[in-house]
C-alpha cells in the first residue's frame, strides 16, 4: 500500500455499552445502522464490541479501541440513572476530571420547566473536561466528543440524530465501492474460481456469502474496492466464473 | 460474593467473524439469539466482539476472550471459500496443527454425491487437532469445539441448530431471574429512588431503560437477581417508587 492510499483509509470501532443488550432483553439496532452509515460516508468500521455497564470493562475497551482506530463511537449509558456510568468511565479512560459542564447545564435548564432540573437530570450534564458537546435534537441531553472518541445515546432515534450531527465533522476516506453477483449454486461450487480471482486482484476484497432460497443454498459474491476500474474488472471475472458454474 | 455463589456463575463471550457484518451488508441476527439463549439456560453473556476476516484480529480476540470467560462462542467463516479463515485462525490461536479431519471428511463424503467432494468443499473438513466436532443437521459441514471455544457457522439457521447441539454439553449456572416494571414517566423522574433501591439491594442488578411511547418518554426498570426472594423484595420496592412518581 502506498502512503497516498494509506492516507485515504479512515477506520472506526463501535463500542456498545449496556447489560440489556448482553442479556438479550434489548435487541441492538445501532450496529447495523452505524455500519451502513460509515460505509456510505467512506469510513471503514473495523471492530465492534458490546460490554456491560461495568466501569473497568468500558475503560479497557475504550483505551484499546481509541489507540487502534481513527475514530471510536460509543452508544449507551449517558442517561440520568445510577446505571448510566459511561461519561464517568470515559473520563477515567482519559484520566481527566469530570463534573457538571456549564454548557450542558444551560441546555438542560432551557429544556426543563423551572425547578424540574433535578439532581438526577443534572447527571446528564456531567461531561469529561476538554470534551466538545454533541447536539441531541431529540431529548436535549447532549453526547460528547473527547479526542477521537464520540459518546452517544443508546436509544436508536437519539443515537441516529447524534450521528447526523457529528458526520460533517468526521474525516472520511476514499469510499469503498462494492458490487455483488448472485449465483444460483452453493458457494462450494464457486469457491476455487472465486479464490483464484481474489488472488488475481489482491487490491479488492471479495466475500462469498451463502444464502438460502426456497430451501436451496445459493451464493452472493461481494466485490469491494476503492478503485472503480479494478472493481469492474474483478466483478466481470466473477460474473464469468458464475456463468461457467451455471453452464 | 461467597465461593458457592461464584461457583454458580458461568460466563461467556461471543465472537462474530465477518467483513459483511462490519460493512453493514449483512445484519447480524446471531447476537440477539445467543443472548436470549444463554440467559435462558443460565450462562451470563458478558462480552461480544465483531471482527473482520483477518487472521490476526481473530487470533487476538479468541486468545483474549478464552482466557477471560468460561466459554467462547464464535460464528462465521467456516465455509468452503477463500475468505473462510476461521478454522485456521483458531488453530493458530491455540498453536495446534490443522488438517482435513477424517471424521469431518466422512460426514461430507456421506453427504455429497460421488465425485462432488471438491477440494473447496473438503476445506470444510479442516479441523484443528484435538477438537471435537459440532453436529450440523442443516448442511452437514460441522463446527467444532476446542477447549472452551465453540466454533459455529454464521448462517443463522445453522448457527442456531449448532447451539441446540452443544447446549446439553454446557455447564450452566444458577439462572439469573428477572422482573420488570413499566412506568409512564421519563426515567429521570425515577432515577434517585431507583438508585437508592440498587444501593439497598446490592446483590441485584437494576437497569433503567428509556422507551418512547407515542412520542413521550417512558421507562422500563429491569430487576435481576439469582435469588428469588431478593428479586421479589427489590421489585416490590421499585413498584412502590413508580407508584410514588405517578401519584
Amino acid at each position: 500500500m502506498t502512503t497516498a492510499e494509506a492516507d485515504q483509509e479512515v477506520t472506526a470501532a463501535f463500542l456498545v455499552i449496556g447489560d440489556e443488550i448482553l442479556s438479550g432483553r434489548t435487541k441492538d439496532k445501532n450496529i447495523g445502522f452505524l455500519a451502513d452509515y460509515l460505509t456510505t460516508i467512506g469510513i471503514d468500521l473495523r471492530e465492534v464490541r458490546i460490554v456491560p455497564d461495568v466501569t473497568e470493562k468500558i475503560v479497557d475497551a475504550v483505551n484499546e479501541l481509541r489507540a487502534g482506530y481513527t475514530y471510536v463511537f460509543t452508544s449507551g449509558g449517558i442517561g440520568p440513572t445510577h446505571d448510566d456510568i459511561t461519561a464517568d468511565s470515559i473520563a477515567a479512560a482519559f484520566g481527566v476530571p469530570i463534573d457538571v459542564d456549564p454548557r450542558a447545564k444551560a441546555i438542560l435548564e432551557a429544556h426543563y420547566p423551572p425547578g424540574q432540573l433535578t439532581p438526577a437530570r443534572l447527571r446528564m450534564a456531567r461531561i469529561p473536561e476538554g470534551a466538545d458537546l454533541i447536539d441531541n435534537p431529540v431529548s436535549k441531553a447532549p453526547g460528547f466528543r473527547i479526542e477521537n472518541v464520540h459518546v452517544m445515546a443508546g436509544v436508536p432515534s437519539i443515537m441516529q440524530a447524534m450521528v447526523d450531527a457529528i458526520a460533517p465533522t468526521l474525516k472520511t476516506g476514499r469510499k469503498m465501492l462494492s458490487r455483488y453477483v448472485d449465483a444460483d449454486v452453493p458457494e462450494s461450487r464457486l469457491a476455487d474460481q472465486v479464490g483464484e480471482i481474489q488472488t488475481r486482484f489482491p487490491e479488492t476484497l471479495i466475500g462469498s456469502y451463502p444464502r438460502t432460497n426456497d430451501g436451496r443454498f445459493t451464493t452472493q459474491i461481494v466485490i469491494r474496492s476503492r478503485d472503480e476500474d479494478t472493481l469492474e474488472e474483478a466483478t466481470a471475472a466473477v460474473r464469468e466464473a458464475v456463468a461457467g458454474a451455471l453452464a
